[in-house]
Parts: structure tokens; sequence; C-alpha cells
């Protein structure tokens, strides 16, 4: 008897210059993780990692603006950008802009793959306007705050079963 | 006795992959031409090139939002960026996308610089995330829509006299 494989820890590579990857397996199927990606009163659970999120604008379709608002221990943090793609229920693609770094803009790729056995691949490739601002990225503790929402992530869509 | 020499064209190059390097002289004062880039009612003027203009959003200051609509013959067209840095009178870096091509977004940083002699050099340096989205920029007919801009930012400088 085998336990099943718990959701792998996300990956982050550098495939390019200006360029990260990461890749997070979730326990639940494609339409699932795109409903949580694209609802915004699911988004509300997990993109702030238990943080209040005030979700200002929320228009996930080709030129439709996204404003979100954590608000942590460590203060208020705004963050928006537009979509450039959302085609239903595989890909996203948008810009990424923190307030606290106004006009530096991350283009984001968001793939979902169907992995045939009920969980669901996501690649997200970040595309930087220079490898400076990719590496001082990294260098944010962004992989922290990212496992941190993936995880509550993947309770919301154990919730939603 | 010579002649008062006009304003010279604008001249476009491409001196890194990923940029294209504006250069344009205006026969004013850098005071002057940086009011004609900042106030609202002054861009109005010149921006549309003769066309109605209407500015929905002017915040010239860092993490401020701009947005313009221009209504020419050819129909609607909305721009909007955001700003990075704003340094009077010398500096502003913002962001530029056209709703055409939404989340494909430029960052442009304008220099102005005190030529002496009562004219003021403009320098304006686009970098876009890749070569095919200048090139497709290049392409566009922009140097045709910028060159009839800056001559009627001409106009508006000259009446500001």
């Amino acid at each position: 008897m085998t336990m099943k494989q718990p959701a792998a820890k996300a990956r982050i590579t550098t495939p390019a210059e200006r360029e990260i990857r990461i890749e997070r397996i979730f326990n639940a199927s494609r339409d699932r993780v795109w409903q949580a990606f694209t609802d915004p009163k699911l988004v509300a659970q997990w993109w702030g990692r238990g943080n209040k999120l005030v979700i200002e604008k929320f228009e996930p379709k080709r030129g439709g603006h996204w404003r979100f608002v954590e608000h942590g221990d460590d203060g208020v943090n705004g963050f928006e950008g537009r979509y450039r793609e959302v085609t239903p229920p595989e890909r996203i693609v948008q810009t990424f802009e923190w307030d606290g770094m106004p006009g530096h803009v991350i283009i984001e790729t968001a793939t979902l793959e169907d992995l045939g056995d009920g969980r669901t691949r996501l690649v997200n490739i970040s595309l930087f306007h220079t490898t400076d601002e990719r590496d001082g990225f990294l260098q944010s503790g962004m992989e922290g705050g990212m496992n941190e929402s993936y995880a509550a992530l993947d309770k919301v869509l154990a919730a939603m079963g």
C-alpha cells in the first residue's frame, strides 16, 4: 500500500538571463485550479498567504486590469497589472508590478497542464526588462512568499472538493 | 546675416537590440518644455497631433498613473502607463502601453538637456521586453505620428512665449 504522493514543492529555475521559471504541482483538476485563479472570492483566500487581501480590481480578460492590496504584519503592499491573454482553462499572460517599485513591469505567463491523474502542473515564466530586475526579485524573499501562497492554495483546492 | 536654425527633425536610432532612441531639439527653454510635458492642459494640445485627446488620468509623480484617449479619424485609441521617476526639469521614466496590445509594456526614459542657447534637446529611450516588440513598434507608423506630435509641440512652445 502506498500513500498518495504529496504535492511537489515549487521548483525555481532561471532558464534565460531575464527569466524566472516556477513549476508547482497541485493535487486538483485543471478546471478546479483554473477556478481558484479566476474567481476573486477564491483568489482572496490564498493569494495573500493568510493576510487580508483587498481585491480592488479583477478583470481576467484580454486588456482587463487587476489590483490587489495585501495587509500584512509588515505593512500594506499593493500589486497591479493588466491581462495580455486569458485562455481558459490553460493560459494567463499578465503584467505584474509592485507599488514599491512602480514602473518595473514583469510579464508573467502561467500555464496549467492536466497531468491526467487528477493533478495539475502550473508553470509560470516571469520575464523582466533587465537581468538586474530579475536578480533583485529573486533576492527579495519572493520564494518564501510564493510557497506560502501555494500552500494556502493547496488548502483552498482541497476545500473545493 | 544668418537665419535662426529651424528645429531639427527627430532622429531615430536603435542603439541596442531591444531599444529605440529618439532625439529631437526644440526651440524653447528646458523649463518651458518641461511645463509642456507635465501640464495636462498643454499636453492635451500637442500629444494627440491635432486629434481630440481626453486625459483620463495624469499623475506625473513616482507611482502615479496616466491614461490618454485619442479620438482620431481612424478611431479611438487608448494609451496608459505609470511613472517610475519624475525629476523636474530633466527626467521622466514611465511605462507606455497601447490598448491595442494590452500587457506589452515599453519603458520610456525621457531626458531634457538645456543646450544653453535657448534650445532644449529631448532624448527618449524606449526599452522593450523583446526585440520583436520593438521591431513591430518601429513598423507601426509610430515615426510619422511622433513627428506630428512634436510639430504640434513646437507650436505650443512658441505660443507660450
